[in-house]
């Protein structure tokens, strides 16, 4: 079985290690969100697919679900030092060598992809990992600050703002004039199953498919595309999907985030059982729905999720 | 009173040292060489600017006498992980971060003086310390390696093969296309003195001459130049001195050392009390000599060689 995962970070990095569990046989390509990128000390930092990167290939700090496990900050402490910042993105020893080598193959003509690939080839992920874009796409969220009104890199947004700020509009800059990386549009052509993960509908799903060519790939592809909701009782698991949702529109609840996606493109949703009564909402908008437990506790309880959205695609497949 | 130094690293470094103590109300211009600047993980890393930048600054690590006190390789480790070397060259964690600094800036535009004096900001080595150059100089040295005659980086001869092949030639790469930095024939002009400490004559205080302009400065300063043989007892005290010394046909000795820097450039030398019998030779060919002691053993035996030194040019100054 081939499946296509849109993923974002630690949400979709989670999602992942549980699929896998689930289909170890299938054929598993993720496309991973590259909006979220950013340039910090002259370094490329992918930090979407460097948390697929590690999680997948053991090397994930647990506890906070990104950045390197074992993580020691001397080259950060040493930059603050220098006066050189920002001091708010935590990067770690371990994590720097990760953006030095990308950031070298990137200068000497490598494609992001290629070098994803390379990376990869160290830890092993146990899926073909492809940036949504080997061009530069940035997301940038416009918010008030100090009374005035900007647009700021969503890693400033959501890091160094802790997104306590209402978002007023989300920019995937650059998105237009992206093409999908080289693989990305054959992977859903060939894809049995399209899956995506409970990872933030705005900036993680919606700027992959805010790729022009990606969406419509999906949509056209003719095989189940099932999703799971990252609004669990009309709040986000984790991150700020909220604050974003509002940015868009759209409400915080299951049922509001699928019909966001569109039964144009989703065919099946999976809800938490604390949302079952949006089932029939859900299902009235032409989207087949099921509530199941949604919370990735652990690896087998995510791995349970992923085997209810295979079984609705199965369902859906008919 | 002004002094100009043109240094190479360790040796250098640790003169400067004695100077300063020597000579604390001085006004002190470092003229460093970067020949021996190299690029690794696409970084652009200074070896003889930092050793002079950490020794004097209190960040350098002793016993070693380059690299950071306290160092940890984390960055390296996982570096080699992803199977990126050289694994040879060895770059602490705490050393990354100024290499991250300065190829950022120099990434942004700023030339490499203008780097060099935002890292001092923070180090505050009390000495003024200048590239030769922002141009790109490389020292090559030309070996046999496995039967075949090439080129290589001055540092893979002297860090990856430890100077234990012949040198055939040594060729600074770029100089005679190079510029002296900003400042540096304006401090040569403005000195009271220059000094050469006991540095490498051929790759450090040879590559810094061979800057067109360079050595034309100090030879028409009309004020003393004095220097300190890095060799004693037929031997370099530390490096490789004799073997690139060889490659240029200078024997490697202290008085063929102040016979290969000649009476048009050199008006006094200090050689090691074990080499009192070149004295007589040094000066026949027109430069004044002197023999004391001149191992750098701590700071204090630093500064008697630095006070000679100076006393030396006073006597030439007449």
């Amino acid at each position: 079985m081939r499946i296509v995962v849109l993923a974002g970070g630690i949400g979709g990095a989670r999602f992942l290690r549980g699929l896998k569990r689930a289909a170890p046989d299938a054929d598993i390509t993720v496309v991973g969100n590259t909006g979220d990128d950013i340039h910090l000390f002259g370094l490329k930092v992918c930090p979407d697919l460097d948390t697929v990167m590690y999680t997948l290939g053991g090397g994930i700090d647990e506890e906070q679900g990104w950045g390197r496990a074992d993580e020691t900050f001397q080259v950060k402490s040493e930059l603050a030092a220098y006066g050189v910042g920002p001091e708010w993105f935590g990067l770690g020893d371990r994590d720097f060598a990760t953006h030095i080598v990308r950031t070298q193959m990137l200068g000497a003509g490598y494609p992001l992809s290629a070098v994803t690939e390379a990376l990869c080839d160290r830890w092993q992920p146990g899926v073909r990992l492809l940036p949504m874009s080997d061009d530069r796409v940035e997301t940038h969220v416009v918010v008030d600050v100090e009374g005035e009104r900007r647009a700021v890199h969503f890693q400033e947004y959501w890091v160094k703002l802790r997104a306590s700020v209402d978002a007023h509009a989300v920019v995937p800059v650059g998105a237009e004039q992206a093409k999908p990386a080289p693989g990305v549009l054959e992977a859903i052509a060939e894809a049995d199953v399209v899956l995506f993960p409970p990872s933030n509908p705005v900036v993680s799903i919606g700027t992959i498919l805010a790729v022009p060519g990606i969406r419509e790939a999906i949509a056209e592809a003719g095989v189940p595309v099932v999703g799971l909701s990252p609004i669990v009782g009309n709040a986000p698991v984790r991150g700020m999907a909220d604050k974003v949702l509002a940015a868009v529109g759209v409400e915080a609840t299951a049922a509001a985030v699928a019909a966001h996606y569109g039964s144009g493109l989703l065919d099946g949703w999976l809800v938490d059982t604390v949302d079952a009564d949006a089932v029939a909402e859900v299902e009235a908008a032409g989207i087949r729905c099921r509530a199941v437990p949604l919370m990735m506790t652990d690896v087998e309880a995510t791995a349970a999720m992923a085997r209810e959205a295979l079984d609705l695609a199965e369902e859906v497949r008919g």
